[in-house]
């Protein structure tokens, strides 16, 4: 069991979590690689962490952890190996993390472990990383649509409830998904329950009932709405699984 | 029992489902106000679908619905009503929606009804249109500081799991929510579980482990994410509610 703490709040909060359960938690203190999100800041902040974790009863510090790894990943983990030797404190494990860069993992130094998650699934953001392509995209939303009130517009029964409003870099193309039997509609605006798709690229057009699938931009959020995921293979559904973790944010 | 529809297909799907039950469906005439989403364009097309849905077993029709209601729904009424009159044909509903313009719905001449949604909660989005005050907006998502890497930044435990990437227009103010007890703080970047933020404005900064209480963008979206709502009454809590329509798009 481990978490991955930065502040010496989380760390109490942790060890009274092992004193309680009676073993120890393995403790990766977090450093940032330049994301500015959560994570400390320097080698000296890590090291009074690590520290306290391997003095603190409920505790065992584990090592280092970080999101995404970077090319300042491995100018900072070098920077703490020498620092930690000194210290005496050995750094077991090394966690690095990102989908997009998961291939080039093994360039940074001192990485012992990779985190991923988009991986699992992959989306149109990763394929326009380089990462995959796009029939490595596991995760596709089945939709219908709904209306064609003009000729130029479609309208499918999946919106931000079921695509979120999570957008992709101009360089993976425009709106908020691919469509698959139509690369060439862009899903343009979505509302909670709908998409606005135009049409005027489009040579072959969808008919109201048509069952579209839609690669979307970030599979992530997506996995995050549905109850259910349903599995198939060679086209045919072969079985169901519950989103385990759906909703369970904290 | 009622649908709206904008199409002959959908139009037939209800029909077969009135017969099937044994009594027939109430049908609304969908029709766009300008928004460009689902609806008949035209009230030679309206007319159709009614005629239609008047004449087709296990159909009823009702009358017209739109969203949201503007100028253009006055008009495209008046217009309607005048050839549906010719025709034979009474409307006996016309229903808008939209809660920004919920307070103008009786200047707007022919409505019969009014649907309401973010009403209900009210939002940062509706705060900035006029349509509520802070204090108005019922619900609120609680998080907690989970860490503070630097002076000028917090992260909180909230992300687009939790808020969505939903925004703002600039004139409701900067970021992905608004958190009362800090109104200076700006959510200025969300991942999937976290929210960062900048406190660069802040006089008084929050500590780690402190909860506050974010009145968000879009809080139907919001809704959707979330198992259940604790309803609370003069600061103490009074119940839960299932939110039974979560994850329920189609």
């Amino acid at each position: 069991m481990g978490v991955a703490v930065d502040n010496p709040v989380a760390l109490e909060t942790a060890a009274e979590a092992g004193r309680a359960a009676g073993r120890p938690i393995g403790v990766l203190v977090e450093f940032d690689s330049g994301n500015k999100r959560t994570g400390v800041v320097s080698v000296d902040q890590a090291l009074a962490l690590a520290r306290r974790a391997a003095e603190t009863d409920g505790l065992r510090f584990d090592g280092l952890m970080t999101y995404p790894s970077t090319a300042a990943t491995a100018e900072f983990v070098a920077d703490a190996k020498r620092r930690f030797a000194e210290a005496g404190l050995a750094i077991p494990v090394v966690s690095g993390g990102g989908t997009p860069n998961a291939w080039h993992a093994h360039e940074i130094a001192g990485l012992t472990e990779v985190r991923v998650g988009t991986y699992i699934y992959q989306d149109r953001a990763t394929v326009a990383a380089g990462a995959a392509s796009l029939d490595e995209c596991a995760l596709h939303l089945h939709a219908t649509v709904v209306s064609r009130p003009t000729e130029e517009r479609a309208v499918i029964d999946a919106g931000t409830k079921s695509l979120t409003s999570d957008q992709v870099p101009p360089s993976a193309g425009p709106g908020y998904g691919l469509i698959l039997e139509y690369p060439d509609a862009v899903i343009e605006r979505l509302n909670e329950e709908h998409g606005m798709l135009d049409l005027s690229r489009c040579d072959r057009k969808p008919e109201i009932g048509e069952r579209v699938r839609i690669v979307p931009n970030h599979v992530c959020v997506v996995s995050n709405l549905h109850d259910e995921v349903v599995i198939s293979r060679a086209g045919g559904v072969v079985d169901s699984w519950r989103v385990a973790a759906r909703g369970k944010t904290r």
